[in-house]
């Protein structure tokens, strides 16, 4: 992937709709060749899809060309159950577009990939969210056939990052694709972002996988349907914007909104810019101080959605109220 | 496996010192054909080294035929870095002499798993332990000869239990060792022993791997190498008794100690026995209080001696320096 | 406080309820003199509440004279919703019944203690309900009195066990009753109960307060209206079964239940049988396998009831609605 | 207080070593009037001893008149023992020379306070080293003379923050230093540093006691020698940087180090440039990615220090071998 004209400033950001919203403003224009995108509301959330349909594209956004959808909720953080409710349905809506775009049917096997460290909270979110997933694979094989019916058979693994288990997570999952043989992979990551306010309030959905470079991880294989040989939706939760993006960001802010505060030409000295920014910068993140809390609802929020996406004849109530 | 007369009487353990004591002690006689014992001092800690030389010892034991060895601490969660050190160095000893016996080079690749459930507290010792391994298989292949030196490429993962995974254990490891081909697998577990003092003091050894049913796992396929195809050092740590060991062992130790308190045939009367003992029991498990501090600490321990162990050029001093 | 008779046989509960069976079949009748029972249904859960009217007649329960009542739960690990709610709505009833008692006004300032060690799973159940507690006094003198409406000014500390805090738990809050003089404490404690089945199904109250010894922490000075002079309502939680409770229940279930298997006066051996028993098996307890579940179960039932009973204006439904 | 120089330019930090080197650049002297500084090397770690002598030097470097002394490690998350040894013991010996100033008798009463939100990972580290230090008070009272030799009298507690207990944690220990009566009190707690590198290298000791709005708690009231009435040491563990303060460090950087990339005079443009700057900044913190582990081991450290300091008769040693 060749890198944006906002990742040689020093911003990053793992979002299509934050990519987008980049590329339109460097190209001065609304809408870019090759990038269809669609707002709509859902349960009161607002969703919107982003679908890159070339390579040429794609390189624009730095993103894979495939579908992106991205729900954007009031808020997850607030314990108000009605507004938890409303982003889990949404969510569950949006993996089902996902699905049924991929022709799944009802008992096809998924696997769950929970991705990041358990030990880092900003990059728990997916082991996380796999410990609440209903996993029924196991007792699906010896369950006669009507009492099958509404479950799909699902298995979960969060098999944690490089450094701890010295494998590259997509070849640990590769393994486990080839030997259990699922119909695809749902993989949960947590992402940066650009905007701080991303943070608690953002699920972006793909069907491209989990790319080299991005999420927190930095995995250098990537997740993706290449690579597994089967289908991939990737559930990605913004924890973290790094504090170089902060920088930048407030700089171009200071420099474009306040004429005469700033020089005009200051985002594009870049290089000067990073070579006086601390390197300790560099790998540190930004999080709301309620991070831990903040992780601990939306990895219940994810794992709510794919129970009722997952399983035909769980719905909505059943989850509420059964699987809380 | 066929049940043993102590499994009869409703009597539980997963320790290959404890079934031979039973064995014995239900046969009348120091010695069992097929099954040589030594007993010896290591670094002040008792050994006991167990060979189970045929299929029909290993009947009477309800153990596979290979190695095995205890070692017996004074006591591990003393907080007393002394004998810490103690076991530690007894535990490496007992693995490097394991894996002398498979012939293994320095720089074969070891997959170290870690057996049982995060959540369960009794049940998490395997997980903890691997979250202290010194990995290095993601390093070694990418570092020139000369920096290899004293480190063994090690991978390491902790899949998760059924319930929660939806996948034999057994499947899962399969699936990484076909990818991955390590020379070697060591299993760490939690296991049930029947004599209390066992718990926090005991550490076992075997090559035969994890066998269907033992464990607090209840794996229902075995973790073996006949199954994975490459062998296997098993290193178990009692967490729990179960309730109704305890109870049949104190009814036979009242009736056997006590002439006259009991009747002497209680012991054999085990059907009747188990009929009024209350159904809950059966999965009920009796632990320290403080169970929680026990299996932090025994998993360090596991993984400091792993880490002298499996890394050749790592002595004791550089873990208990660099690596707490 | 004497000790009962079946404590000298080695058998211990917290629990009246248990209490009160043991001495009728001692006494061989159902009612004793000087203590009221009374069984009902709430919201579909059974309701025992005992009241201990005498001195003499708390001797022979091993209570101190006072209100106790029981709730017990068809099941609250099930994480079925609506058993959730059921036992919510029971408990927070009984806990109304307890506060109109001792005629509390709606702005009366409520101290929560959550009893116990954060660190021992089975004894954690105090300071986990305390952290779901909905707390406003800091709020509530800030606020004008027409937004007050509703909720009552409610603090709430998990002071720590005497081994972590080396101090008297009696004392930190007596020392935080006489500075910040709430009209009441609510005290919340995990128990040890007799039956096994008491786990996980079982929720205690009383207006006596924690004595010394009961409760898992064996504080030495009890938590008591008398020590701290203000009105104490405890909440007691069962986690563990004393194993030594467990071996003795068996052996008297034997002798009574099978006429000819042990002899009828096993009963009264009891010096000869806790002779007998290992030392090790005194501080032992036994929980089930999923007790870091139920533990985090039940401490949210009990936290949710306590913000339902004592925020007058807060009502079942925003408590699941808003701060599951 | 009133508001500093940099504090007005939304720069902050808890830290009086860089207080002094923001208030003598302000200054453009390296000496302020009032303020006394030492720089020493104890045991290979950099340690900075600042006096503030009077009001109005404490005015200009926006801390009380007292002693703060910061203790700067090459490395404290490196996990290499000799470096953890080696700032345990510059801790210690710091921590003795304040007791030292405080004339304290070796069988005074110690309470030692964890400030700092369990739940929260950056400002979990006092309650975390609180788990770790060695209690005796419970145990010193009822042991003969000859076996105290060598223990003080110390107790500890994590009371929790406001939103959680409902109560000024000031409040709370303010209660029990009443009813205990402790000789004096140690404080531990989380701070803000502006400079990242701050973060896992450094610890600072005062004598002035946790002020209104320092640390991360933001408490209301003072934990200060002043409302106490007993001495308070404090110890403070940078964990965060807010993000203001990077932005606003970043930009001065540009406009001082590089001339004519940013106009000269735009330090002084704080009001404009916080405009710009979103609000949701504010709150925000940065914090390494491997922030979870940096504050276990700096809690350790911290533990392991106070009870060398704090125990006349606790060597390094026996602190190293007995108590990690």
């Amino acid at each position: 992937m060749q890198t944006t004209a906002w990742e040689a400033r020093g911003i990053r950001t793992d979002l299509a709709v934050e990519a987008h919203e980049l590329a339109s403003a460097q190209a001065g224009q609304k809408s870019i060749p090759g990038i269809q995108t669609e707002e709509l509301e859902v349960y009161g959330n607002t969703v919107v899809r982003i679908r890159v349909e070339s390579e040429e594209a794609g390189h624009i956004l730095g993103k894979l060309p495939g579908y992106y959808s991205t729900i954007k909720a009031a808020d997850m953080q607030s314990r108000n159950q009605d507004n938890v409710e409303a982003v889990s349905k949404a969510l569950a809506a949006e993996i089902e577009e996902f699905m049924s775009r991929l022709n799944l049917k009802d008992e096809d096997t998924c696997m769950v990939v929970g991705l990041g460290n358990w030990a880092s909270t900003p990059d728990s979110v997916g082991p996380k969210a796999v410990s609440a997933i209903l996993v029924t694979r196991h007792l699906w094989s010896v369950s006669p056939p009507e009492k099958q019916g509404g479950l799909r058979p699902v298995c979960a693994i969060a098999p944690g990052v490089l450094g701890i288990t010295g494998m590259e997570t997509a070849e640990i999952i590769l393994s486990l694709v080839q030997r259990l043989r699922p119909a695809f992979v749902v993989a949960i990551d947590a992402l940066a972002a650009r905007d701080l306010d991303r943070l608690g309030t953002t699920i972006q959905l793909s069907d491209t996988g989990i790319n080299p470079g991005s999420g927190l991880g930095n995995n250098r294989i990537g997740i993706t349907p290449g690579f597994l040989g089967v289908p991939v939706i990737s559930i990605g939760i913004p924890t973290v914007v790094y504090a170089t993006t902060i920088v930048i960001g407030a700089l171009e802010a200071l420099a474009s909104r306040r004429k005469g505060l700033l020089p005009p030409g200051i985002a594009e000295k870049q290089d000067e810019i990073r070579e006086v920014l601390s390197p300790e910068l560099r790998d540190l993140v930004v999080t709301p101080k309620e991070i831990d809390l903040l992780v601990e609802e939306v990895a219940k929020i994810v794992a709510g959605s794919l129970n009722i996406a997952l399983h035909p004849g769980v719905g909505p109530d059943e989850v509420f109220r059964y699987l809380q």
